[in-house]
């Protein structure tokens, strides 16, 4: 089967043997999508190498449940032990011995097929399109926010980064009721958020609102958002660090010490929440769609993902 | 009178006229306490000019409430406007207008009489010595830690430091009953804490806990100690950040996200929970003076607090 590798810092597509199931359910991929993470590990992060992606949809092929045969499902991208007590607590984010899709010791999604356990696969509603539920991922990791900044309605909050983690955040924080602002370069990026009501600014216009907001979620990527998000909290505001930077960052420590600032990291969350709203179409994730390749040209799809400007590029096995 | 103070960073003892009351209290200091924030100044922090110290003990000489007379006091060092939403809700510690005493547009405690408004001021129980009510505003500072982390019993704690403030540190939260452990390299300062059942490591030995400690206080003030907080973490864990550095310090972004750890800082707390426990004996600050200054000999003094393995330097008005 065709999939989309990285071996020594080389982004190729190669033909591989196709997984065998074992314990695990195979899925077919219909539809995949490219993070920054991806991108990321492209360039080295996290010391990946195998097939990258953990953003799909698929059919269920091949499992030892045969009655889920078929099922068009998402899949939640962390693996973990079973035996651990986090495992056990049914939420294996942060187990220690976990296999993450595509990131951490388990082959990923950008490939004709993928295995993952049979406990990680969530079936899509019918009326949700592949084109939206492959967001499922990305959309769950925005509302991880929430589980890690306690969002009142009555909060002014900044997200930084008008990329597609960016819209997809300013989106769930403006759900929430909270007065939210989206700050970025890019205008057409910006209109995507404007069309769902939410404020948009420039940096340069945002940075004199130093102070402000009570929560900042900085999701740009970038070490000048981090300071910038410093400078936009209220004292005893909270800052949500949602992207994966491959370098040291510099931190002023006696700003945070003085205005007991708190900083909170935030990854995965749960695939539940992401489909209940992309049923209801809480979200507009269809703008957020730049462009499909076909697997076969993953390489070219990940030059165009790098690109300024793009947003979310989807890869389609053939 | 005479006053220890700080000038373009060079520091003096220099006679300087008594402040005036206006609206506020005169209070005589009977004793000051040198705190590491008086020598970052002293090296530039915070931009502060002026006369230094915000720990002390004195007795009121002048105040519009003549019943006040002749009280031994404490006193808060923020004086927030009185006018805004923080100060009106009873906490001016991050009103935007506030002065700081000896920090922030305000004259501080290392000298014959300082001024602070009358609501800053709490009596001392007469059963606190002097020698231990000068430990009032640093303890209170350990105690602001609990306000910002949610400490459990069941929770492993670290404190980072065996400075003044880690040893306070480690004190406040081993009273909670959390297994709390004080990571230090001084065997004398880390014998004050085994002396109250706190277990002690040097740092070489605890960078062996990977992973282990669901808050870490960190205490030490040095870019060494963030890093090894960062390492002791477990995932979803809180690193309190407790000292004010001087210097940027540089922070892996990405193992903030991918392990979601917290951190928050923590600056002042609140003095009424510090007078409780030095009534009660609850915390040993006894050992932790080192020495006794006139404040005649204030430079001196400064000098001794920033040598290896001095803990607290009081200063005495003649």
């Amino acid at each position: 089967m065709l999939a989309l590798r990285v071996d020594k810092k080389r982004v190729a597509v190669r033909d591989i043997e196709k997984p065998r199931a074992d314990n695990e359910a195979i899925v077919r991929v219909t539809l995949s999508g490219i993070c920054n993470t991806d991108l990321e590990i492209a360039r080295g992060y996290a010391g990946f190498q195998g097939t990258i992606g953990h953003e799909f949809v698929g059919v269920i092929e091949n499992s030892v449940d045969r009655s889920l045969l078929g099922q068009r499902v998402v899949g939640e991208i962390n693996a973990g032990c079973g035996k651990c007590d986090l495992c056990k607590a049914g939420d294996p984010r942060h187990c220690p011995n976990r296999t993450v899709l595509g990131i951490v010791g388990r082959d990923g999604a950008h490939a004709e097929f993928l295995r993952l356990p049979v406990e990680n696969l969530l079936r899509i509603p019918k009326t949700i399109s592949d084109e939206h539920a492959v967001f499922t991922e990305p959309l769950a990791a925005a509302c991880g926010i929430l589980e890690r900044a306690a969002i009142k309605r009555t909060d002014r909050v900044a997200v930084l980064g008008d990329g597609k983690l960016g819209l997809l955040c300013a989106q769930v924080v403006a759900l929430t009721g909270a007065q939210t602002l989206l700050v970025g370069r890019h205008a057409p990026k910006l209109r995507i958020a404007e069309r769902r009501g939410i404020e948009t600014m420039k940096p340069k216009e945002a940075a004199k609102r130093k102070r402000e907001f009570d929560v900042v979620v900085e999701a740009s990527g970038a070490a000048p958002g981090f300071a910038m998000s410093l400078d936009l909290l209220r004292p005893r505001g909270k800052l949500v660090l949602k992207s994966t930077f491959n370098d040291k960052t510099e931190i002023d420590a006696a700003r945070i010490v003085v205005d007991e600032i708190s900083i909170v990291g935030s990854r995965c969350g749960r695939f539940k929440l992401a489909l209940d709203l992309l049923k209801k179409g809480a979200v507009d994730v269809e703008s957020l769609i730049s462009e499909e390749f076909s697997l076969t040209n993953g390489v070219e799809a990940m030059q165009r993902a790098s690109e300024r400007g793009v947003l979310k590029v989807l890869l389609r096995p053939d």
